[in-house]
């Protein structure tokens, strides 16, 4: 059987203050169509897999809004991490329960934050990857097509044209610098690393054993507990032990079996405003609005009202990023928007926590 | 005796979105220190004279408003106009109460909106003023030194020097071109008329006699009525009749009694943000934030949040008002500001008078 496991577990700090820790990002409307992040990666997954065969791996303070945003989902399939430590834990725990209900089951991982456009192209893909990784001992990431030199991205460096659409993997190569990105682009056997692995469970835990053996011993002392009444306090007791490493410096950068499809999906991660503002429809002046008002002779600009309550009236802003939120009002260059982070960490300091 | 008229019947629409039809300008603290501008105005009034003798004139509909910013006056001193008929029916209307109280009265009239910085001044210059007006049929109202050529403002031409600070009125220039502005304001000879009267309860109902009749009429059809429980029924009735008109085209410009005390008292009109903005303590990037954050290099900007649980972050703006309201973001460019009073009929009319 397939098996998709939706990561949920994120803070989503370069979309503060929409984005906070109590309502992450994955949780948000953020392209303002009424329905979250998760919400959408979820009904895309229904495209793919039995209601029963999706799991959300979440952080356990996110679990009820997990059961508010996926009503039909059955309670058991929200897997809770008990700390944050990175994704590698998180997939090999994920492919524990996985195991437990099919032990030839295949999977695929999918962010519970990204966009995806090209709902259709997505769905032969993951299902070409599906029968890839049910015939391959093969651990499968997803490739996207660079239209731009992104810095903020891993990139994949393409080997042999192993099946038809299949590369193997030459090399991954951690988020570059401009004039290498631009190399890569150039290039043209490159792609983007989306964070969307597809694998059989046999070839992932295999994987684990192998290369970060620590995380497989602390999660298989017993592994009997997956999918039983007693998995949770196991979890809650031993997962905290786990190394806080990702999946991708843990496994993928270090495993011989690594392959690569190429898909053109519409993908876009949405890690900053900028990023939704170049994904979403512009006025003329090349200004998002999200909510009600007006923007005047506005440009380049993303200005977004947290409900159609709030009126925003703005006018000869020049590429600037609004969120309106009901506690936090913030203004910024869109141009230094990669501040984001670290000013969400001061006000954290300031404000002990207040308004994160 | 003494006495003070404070007029808070204003509606303050260049202040939008802070200024509302259902909390204008006056009931604000516009500055930030926890006192609306009518509380300060009626403290200031009562360095003058008792409590008793201090009468709020306004719109029947903000009577609660007055009641709850002003506990401790008495509520028979609310004056409440049935309807908007400009300000010589409100003048006359109050000289006719005050007549009731003391038919030997002197009065002043201060608006409820301006700021004055100089108390101590302010207060020597109005009894200077009360006292010749005891002394005097004279109509006076104070004049403040112009300090820029404002076309906000009327100005008012001085004559001879009668007493030692009064001077006679030669004659009322209503809000001027820019030339004519600097033009006064290079003569020397003329001050701004800051819409602060005083004159005795006798020499002001005689003015409205002899130049403003109808409305003279109108109010002393039965004089008998002013100070006794039928008061506000015979206002209600016969007050929307009185012709709409300004005190000052309706007696100022026309009466010959007419004096001006110039005054040094730290005067400003708030009539806009901009003013706001001039009057406030700003950082070393000129920037004013009334609120609770951080406006980073934002240069030469008035930024307002509508609560202390709102937190602003603001960075890169140059010469903007923010103005932050629970249910209206307003971000507009500071030298554009004079817009704001139709923008506010705009948003009105698209709306339906939602946020007004």
């Amino acid at each position: 059987m397939n098996f998709i496991a939706i990561m949920a577990g994120g803070v989503g700090s370069r979309f503060w203050p929409a984005s906070r820790e109590s309502l992450p990002k994955q949780f948000l409307d953020i392209l303002g169509i009424g329905k979250s992040l998760l919400r959408l990666t979820y009904e895309r997954s229904l495209n793919l897999v039995p209601n029963e065969n999706i799991l959300i791996v979440t952080n356990a303070k996110y679990r009820e809004l997990v059961m508010e945003h996926l009503p039909e989902l059955p309670v058991e399939n929200i897997l809770c991490e008990p700390s944050r430590n990175n994704t590698a834990p998180c997939v090999a725990y994920t492919a524990l329960r996985v195991e437990s209900m099919d032990q030839d089951g295949v999977m695929a991982i999918l962010p519970s934050d990204h966009v995806i456009m090209k709902e259709k192209e997505f769905e032969v893909r993951i299902n070409e990857a599906f029968k890839f990784a049910k015939e391959n001992k093969a651990l499968i990431t997803l490739g996207i097509q660079p239209t731009r030199p992104d810095t903020g991205y891993g990139y994949i460096e393409l080997g042999e044209n192993g099946s038809d659409d299949i590369f193997e993997v030459r090399s991954f190569r951690e988020k570059p610098e401009l004039e290498k990105a631009r190399a890569y682009v150039d290039d043209g056997g490159y792609v983007w690393n989306a964070g969307i692995f597809i694998w059989s469970v046999e070839s992932i835990l295999d994987a684990f054993k192998k290369n970060a053996s620590q995380i497989y011993e602390v999660l298989t002392r017993n592994r009997s507990v997956y999918g039983t009444f007693n998995e949770q306090s196991y979890i809650d007791l031993n997962y905290p032990e786990t190394e806080k490493i990702s999946v991708d410096y843990a496994i993928m950068e270090r495993a011989e079996n690594v392959y690569c499809l190429p898909a053109d999906i519409g993908w876009s991660d949405l890690g900053t405003w900028t990023s939704l503002h170049a994904l979403l429809d512009k006025n003329d002046h090349g200004t998002v609005l999200l909510g009600e008002g007006d923007t005047g002779s506005s440009r380049d600009s993303l200005i977004r009202s947290h409900s159609s309550e709030k009126l925003i009236v703005a006018e000869g802003l020049d590429n600037f990023i609004v969120i309106d939120e009901k506690d936090v009002l913030l203004i910024w260059p869109k141009d230094r928007e990669q501040e984001i982070k670290q000013l969400r960490e001061r006000i954290d300091q300031r404000y002990d926590g207040k308004y994160s």
